[in-house]
């Protein structure tokens, strides 16, 4: 999980961008001594992602409030489910509202989009992982998100682990050397924990690929045909990562290929906010 | 337009999310003394937005890179038409690709979807709105992206107008004050320059906002057939906006109504990114 | 009022520039094991403002110290006021002295002008607000200050509302369209939710610029003569603010004319801080 | 004089402040290709500060802006004197120019006043001093100030020298050791660079100071005829600081008592913006 | 390569720093227009490392210096060769110089040490590779050093490969699982793009560990005779990784075992500096 | 002592360094309800500093950790002493281990080194000192581990003292002016607070300089028998610090020639993390 130290990086930067001079609407119209009880429910089933998150929201805005979760990331709920209790005063609990529901609807959607993907594979031995489309400055959470709804985690960043593409080859291509060579004397150079992946858009490639000894191979954009045959080609000798264009209704067919790995873009790109809500209950001060 | 100390803040800190330690595949694959000319080319046909966004993920990557802008944003473009061109060290054209297409395939995809919103009400009165739902960190960027895409922004943020909602007005009618005197006064306080919004939820709440002197009335969730009324009951003394679940499919039919705003969340949480992509012509040192 | 994420980022670098690599004096002079009870006391009176500000001083250079604030932003004080306690490691307090003093006393200073003002226009319609001349970096804490002062705040920045100055309209004076078509073009092009102020320097201004449908009209340096003939010619017809250079000895005869808004930079720009000062209680650990 | 890091540090956040989601004005009034000329020009005579940070702004707008400055920090001028150009695309330049004006202005009053003070002692061996009464994040620009008006700056924070009170030696005097030889022994643990000055109310508190060889000696609050007495006790042998609520008025009379240094925290606590404004030239376009 | 933003972001922390608010010495004693022509020369040979960062100190304290590289990263030089040329206004030379010098200083250290290190194994299949002990916020910067210096990366963090050690495995085997079986369930949840290197401290745990299809086994403190077994035992099924006081005496022998790689604490947590100078040549203004 | 401000930020940053996406291998091998409890022991003796700072890293990670100090910075302990304890979720307390370790190990063996140093010269008056050879981000810390360990500290940074060195005097002396005449009027522009000091080369500069009134000569990699010398010739006008090269072998000679400072480098940039460890005892949740 995140460090503390990382949550609150993020969602203080969140909070200033949207109450940069405080929130106009409940410092007007709410007392300043109104408490409020407020439960996060589910307006609607799904997997629970960002609990920490959305805690780190009502503290950071008034370290008066008080946070009880009531689930733990990855665990399922019916629409109607309360997931967390929040109280304090009220004008703070309305002005932290928005930005803790943006990151739980966020993680939360992205979750239980993951676990749509994970329900279709489950006969199967292939895993369901994100990739590097996620949004700008929020990768971690949105990563955490996935692995609550039971998906796996791809490279982080650039940083940690190859992957090599079209670019990459046709460079390595055009040394002169033969391909197969010239990427194992490339790799030899990685740190030995760093996993080589290589992008392949064609059977024929597979071969001087998996002959300098790569971790997995990527089947990109491949017919369930050409799937199949590819993985029979590979054989076990490297991981296979099918991706391109995946989608729910897809995904099973791909799965039934054989290969290990289905790298879906559309876990974080296309998942909607899942639909939560703050059930507020204001207390004014009694009248003197 | 955002200044350049936003736009450079904001792009340095995806780029260290998205290559903390470098980027190990162009390291490890591509000569230190390739070159790269590439061209952002559109996949598809949309509206551009985020032109100087994408220029600075490169020069924030290597200050040797060079972009030039084909289109300003807001431009049409047909599918396959070169938005922008890059020139630079392989290593650093690679190292920033997906960060630079990260920013302008969600701004364009937010530009071309509000575009798309707008025809369909361009018949109409009727403007199309942004809201607060948008990506935590991101929010000026998606904002500029549907000015690009035609639309407008509603407020920023919870400091630069008032958006009074269920829980607010339920405090004003615990008061035992009349609703409309509650609101004049509690309306007072507030800058001249604060716009005011009052969301209702039917239309008999309407004549007592409506006395207070509000700026804007919000509809939210009308049919139809009320949003009709209610344009009807407020007549000119009052901004129109409508919203709630607003669709491509549902607005042309609200904009009929005579509403002078729809607020569609859906513009930035709904968005998925235009797909652009970057040609890269790699040109390697001649052997000596 | 400011989220704790926003105080803590601003108390925290003020404090790494009072004392970047700690308090020479205090750990000099003073034993580790000292305690000390302390005093926030008026020297003098006035209104309060900055009390969550001033206790975050203390506890960003020490967790343990205790800040117990006696009275609430807004309320009014005669000098010898005790306004908080602090209690604490003896050295830490000391450290945190200067640093949570210079906001308390700059933002009860903002408050104790603005409050003088107030009361110069208090029989008549008109109210006080401050202006974008604040101090770089504290603007949410000046305007903060000038609503505990009883004052109103104006636009916060660029972003948040219109105001068209002499190089705009001559602009749009420039494009060969009259003024009042070329201001009601450009206007559209706003958020509904944006607030247009409009200044003129001559009465023979007002009346295009009213004919658009601005929502603030500003008399820039009028004579008190043509302030009263400006009201008289807007006729209600927008909120009329009055500015330049408005002080104390003139800001009643300004109010009289019946203007709605009188713009005063000197709330935050020539507001002195308020003689506060910190009565400290050291007590010595015991002789062993 | 500051690193460029140190200033674009700060002008970036102030420029985020100001214009958070860019400046709706000129984005709604001005031609994205209107070009402005600006000179910034003195409404009133003064001495110059903070040409480089005014540049700043601009640059940190936009790129393309171009600043040239036409007199050095430390520079005397004339009302009406130009003190800098300003070229480059309208919008930007209108942008900067408030964030630009306010360091300018703010810089440039603390010179004027300084240099202001400096002429009353000018005839006597006293030196003006600053103080830590400084905007909190901006005491190098404002000690950067002083010295731009002939001032000195005193110790910049709580870190880089001793500056011992009342309560420091009430702390010493209950330790049962003589004062003399207390503050010896906890002088000894400082920095050998780190200046010592001890602050007295009394005169009769002198020779213990003396004795114990601090570099400077502050007589605070001391009447014209004390002062005098005190240079005459401490006869060269520290430093002669004299603080306390020291003005323009009385300055030449406390100077002239032979002392070293004075403090004046008005220098930078009670400065006011120099007048200087930016005239604008706008360009348009031709009309095609 | 790290990128601008990473360099950039390091080095202006680095810089206000040191320079908080000026460099008194320069500002005091060097003329404002002296210009400096400085040499980076090498006191001793060694290994280059850092050209880019010792770059950015230059412009990051003032725009008009220039830094010309006469070596790149990873080249090897002897003792009096010139590394890089600074020329600039003489002020700005000598406030970045010490700030420049230390992270070219640092990382040829660091890449001189690694250098080292390499020649002893060269004639072996062993790699020389860093770890986690490296220095707080530097981490990217050492870690490009050792590869200057022909040495391999670890993993980077905690965060992108698995190293259990003897908590974890006590963990496992509490669990009442075959350890084999229950690493190999843990193992499933990982991403396929993490590297498992699984650290042992007897010849006795390998088995069990080796059946569970781990990347690397560390060999953590052991005899070279145990080396030699583990080699022998693991039998090219994992990459083999020696840990644990290794030194410029011992590496030679280690590598000799047949290990493949080489964990060495030392790179980074016992380099010096390398001893590299900036001679300056100050060139005053002519007198008028 | 540093603040709590300066300390979360610089621990902050070091675990998002280390753990940017959480910690793989203790979420994958540790179960989220285990708990641990933990001891910081030392492997062997030494001087503790640093407290503060180790138990930020374990509060920042996860705040529901507790640590209690059982040493105070200052503290000398023998191998086997337990200095801290740590307790909360296993997982959370394995992730902050490395970081914590990294600067208490650093700062502890700071202060050990420069206790060395201090025993070896504790019959004579000189003071150890440290210098600007810290590492970037991290002198603050660096230097209160000198001061733990006894020593003293030197100038912090460009901007709190003078330091003239040969470049300086060159240009002083290329004025024309005496070299004595051309220092002191330099001099007199600077703060009153601000220590000058001067490093010489040779016995026959101290004069000029002695006679220009600096605070301290520094004899800069002089002969003992210079040393001596030079000690004499100053004779007591000044502050004498001795550097260049200094080592345990050597200082004991060098402070036996009566210099009143001797500034060793070495305390900073030369001393290993000391050997200290964190020994963990998991406590599993029982099996249901």
């Amino acid at each position: 999980m995140l460090t503390s130290a990382t949550i609150d990086r993020v969602v203080s930067a969140a909070l200033e961008e949207d109450a940069p001079w405080g929130d106009v609407t409940s410092e007007t119209l709410i007392p300043a001594d109104a408490v409020a009880t407020a439960s996060l429910v589910a307006r609607e089933g799904g997997v629970f992602s960002g609990g920490a998150v959305f805690a780190a929201a009502f503290r950071l805005v008034d370290a008066r409030t008080r946070v009880e979760l009531l689930l733990a990331d990855g665990d399922r709920f019916e629409a109607g489910t309360a997931l967390a209790t929040v109280t304090g005063p009220a004008r703070s609990v309305l002005t932290a509202e928005r930005v803790g529901l943006n990151f739980v609807q966020r993680m939360s959607g992205i979750a239980t989009l993951t676990a749509a993907y994970v329900a279709e594979v489950a006969h199967t031995g292939a895993r369901i992982a994100d990739t590097r489309k996620t949004t700008p400055g929020l990768r971690a959470f949105e990563r955490h998100a996935v692995v609550s709804g039971g998906g796996h985690n791809h490279r982080f960043s650039l940083s940690d682990a190859v992957m090599a593409k079209d670019n990459h080859l046709a460079v390595l291509a055009a040394s002169g050397v033969p391909l197969t060579q010239a990427l194992q004397e490339a790799l030899a150079r990685l740190p030995h924990t760093t996993h080589v992946e290589v992008e392949v858009d064609r059977l024929d490639q597979i071969d001087d690929v998996l002959a300098a000894g790569v971790g997995t191979i990527m089947l990109d954009n491949f017919s369930i045909e050409d799937l199949r045959r590819g993985v029979e080609q590979i054989a076990g000798r490297a991981v296979v990562d099918a991706s391109g264009g995946v989608t729910l209704a897809t995904v099973r067919e791909i799965a039934e290929t054989g290969v290990d790995v289905i790298s879906v873009g559309a876990l974080t790109h296309a998942a909607r906010g899942l639909d939560l809500g703050l059930d507020i209950d204001l207390r004014l001060p009694d009248p003197v």
